[in-house]
């Protein structure tokens, strides 16, 4: 009899569990959280607000730990719950809010640890996860293209570092220092002041950076995007294989039929 | 008889309605009377121009209530006029436009009112139409980039204006500042400076802003570009089945014929 | 005697403005006449290079000259020559060099306009045309993204030029001012101190920056590619669609096939 | 006997060069020398990691020279080892690094120079090899836009250097700098500073570098990545034709059995 009841709350729990309603309404007070801890960074000092803003943390906090109690409950043992990875991420997530640093003198990396939580949006759209999922995808064939661009920047970086060492700048003291202004260049932000200084005592210093930024900029922005079109081409495509295989099947099905008549004729024959 | 002679003017303007010289017209003044009110803007203390302006004002305004009454009394019934959402959108431009406030203490925001006369182009010409049905077609694939892109920015900005909160720009003081300073750095708009001054206080923040460039920046733009040009393939490709599926119903066709056939020869057998 | 001597000539001449190698040496030639061109800017002070390219510059007129006539004389009519669009653009541009403005009042006008010898690259290189051919058929789908920028333009640039009109920097002074601020802006080129000069001000005006700069650069941007690509995947989809007409041909002729096939059975069934 | 011990001992030197943990093991060397020699121009200064860092780099020199010599050990003939392009480029590599320049005056470029066995990824990794091929393949496409481009790049640079040569920043004073200061316009990088620069003499220069940044950047832009893509296409559709020609092929089959059927049936008649 406990039993049987036990069995109906947990199908009530279940279903409450994989309710649209549910997810919806995760993602909205989530995005509501987040919202709120930017407006508390932004108004910390002010203190009406001050103890709302704190009411509603609390109160989110316990809309969290609900949350994952009913899909701990859901599962029929608990060690089912800990093997889907994305609920152990909700854990983890959860369960550092919970403890109580909030007065301690870790409360800054506590507060700050809490933002974190937004990442909970990827459990509550699948759409995220797919998008993720996609990134990851594409990575093995970024990868070379990573390699390669390192290659163009290893040996840039070393030339300038060599080369632009003295600048007063101090753009390229060092092979990290050369790398994180090769990536500045990159990205074309003043890279002509970086140019025109080298330039004042390299005069030739221009074909570093022309030929740099030709190379790196142009070369692999569009190789990127190439491999990135790639990519989505490849699923779409397999799409339409999809149906030419089709036909190809109903092609082969008429040429069976169409050999079993000649022979049906020639057996006649006979 | 003045049933019949209204019945014949009633045709002569939904005729004027229709035509495309019409349509052209209205699209070449609304194309002049923006750039007059560009001029107006520039000239404005040039007397001299300032009553042709004036009067060139007038006129355009008349023009805009004839137009708008040919196509009210093109409907059989006004109720008809205003079913369609376009025409409501050109009544309520036309109608603020004709508000007596030129004089008014309101003149200033009365003039700025009337450029959005120009979205009058959107009636005017229907491939214009089309393209924002294209864009907010396009919407929905793009709604969970901006969902990712979204908890990026969250994360940085929270971070950003926690841990950059007292450099002296001011770039980080709080949560809407952070992240306005984040689409700065997004596109790629002097973001080494942001970088630099953070780092003379945080050696190790060229982590923090490189880590965002390439994220946020390289990441989300191209699957930016990868969505639209998916959301094109989409629409051509669904073309090209069109094609593969007659020729699926060609060969399937074929394929009754030959079992006729088959079931023919198999019938004289017996 | 004379006319066969005549036409053995013309053969000769014809031979001469079709072969590859006249084409490939008047390609070679403008592209050292204008590098020759570009240092005699450099160097224009140097005397005794002077003599050099002033000697240089005559021959190469010569050359222009003799080769010029050489496609009139291969013309049957010199009609016929005119009748080509591309031989009237060599003619003007041959002729205009021609004229003795070296030495007058005007010499400085007639060194630059000989700079517009190098647009007969386009007359030598066949694929040149086949781009600018492509360039051209792309603007039809592109007016009305350009229309529809011009809207977006104007509606920025009549709302920044009212509101921001007396910021001391002068950037939105009148409305042809405040466009050409806007399309700074679109390029993304120091937009945020024009941004940070305006929310001295108006602190909302963030909004106004923000949200030009997301509508106008990003989707104006990614339509613009979109549209380029369809372009391309138009061109090369009806190579595909050349193939699959050739299939649909032959299951047609298959189909006819097998119903004469049908008939033939069925009439020695009577 | 010694030659079948040795034949022996040759088979195991070509399983070790033809191995992967052999590839993967010199990939390793590669970027972990890399990576020592960017800590070494680091902390070059520093004299306790000078010792190991000098000792490393001996370590990795031996490597290099083991690995070269088991590659050559390997062929059948030492010639054969010279037949292959990418052989010679790893020979060169290492035998510039043994020449003993450390200690004299040209010591500081044989440091530079050992930075080009970064290049010797190329060997380890086929992927690079074909990116690389890729690039190559995609240059016959481009070269007419680079033309194109030069066509632009030069009008510009002419009437640049002609009209704005004056101007105090120099930007303008002859025509490479001037191409200089045109690809800095096209990268986007502070071109607006240039143009108002001009326009205090000239008001009328932003027609100058507006159409310059609409036509040379935008247009050349676009073309560029609409022919990578068509690039890209073209390898992906060839994988479609194939799948296409074979259907064609079915058909064709098809078609032929059918034909043989009606001139069996028909035989039977007479």
């Amino acid at each position: 009899m406990n039993r049987m009841k036990n069995s109906k709350m947990m199908l009530t729990i279940k279903e409450i569990r994989d309710a649209s309603w549910f997810s919806n309404l995760t993602t909205a007070i989530i995005i509501l959280y987040a919202s709120v801890l930017g407006f508390k960074t932004l108004d910390e000092a002010a203190q009406p607000y001050g103890n709302i803003l704190y009411i509603f943390d609390w109160v989110i906090t316990i809309y969290f730990v609900i949350e994952i109690a009913i899909k701990m409950i859901a599962e029929e043992r608990l060690r089912d719950f800990f093997k889907n990875g994305w609920n152990n991420f909700d854990f983890i997530i959860v369960a550092i809010t919970l403890v109580p640093l909030e007065n301690s003198s870790f409360a800054a990396i506590a507060r700050l640890m809490r933002v974190f939580r937004i990442l909970r949006l990827f459990t509550a759209r699948p759409e995220l996860k797919r998008i993720i999922d996609m990134l990851i995808k594409a990575v093995p064939s970024i990868i070379d293209i990573v390699i390669l661009m390192f290659i163009i920047f290893y040996i840039y970086a070393i030339i300038g570092s060599f080369v632009f060492q003295d600048l007063p700048s101090g753009l390229w003291s060092n092979f990290l220092t050369a790398m994180l202004t090769l990536f500045r260049i990159l990205t074309f932000e003043d890279w002509t002041d970086v140019m025109y200084e080298a330039m004042e005592v390299y005069p030739w210093a221009w074909a570093y950076f022309v030929s740099f930024v030709i190379i790196a900029a142009f070369v692999f922005f569009n190789l990127f995007v190439a491999v990135i079109i790639g990519e989505m081409q490849k699923l779409q495509e397999e799409d339409m294989k999809q149906e030419i295989h089709e036909e190809h099947e109903k092609i082969d099905q008429l040429l069976k039929e169409v050999q079993e008549l000649k022979a049906l004729i020639k057996e006649r024959e006979k």
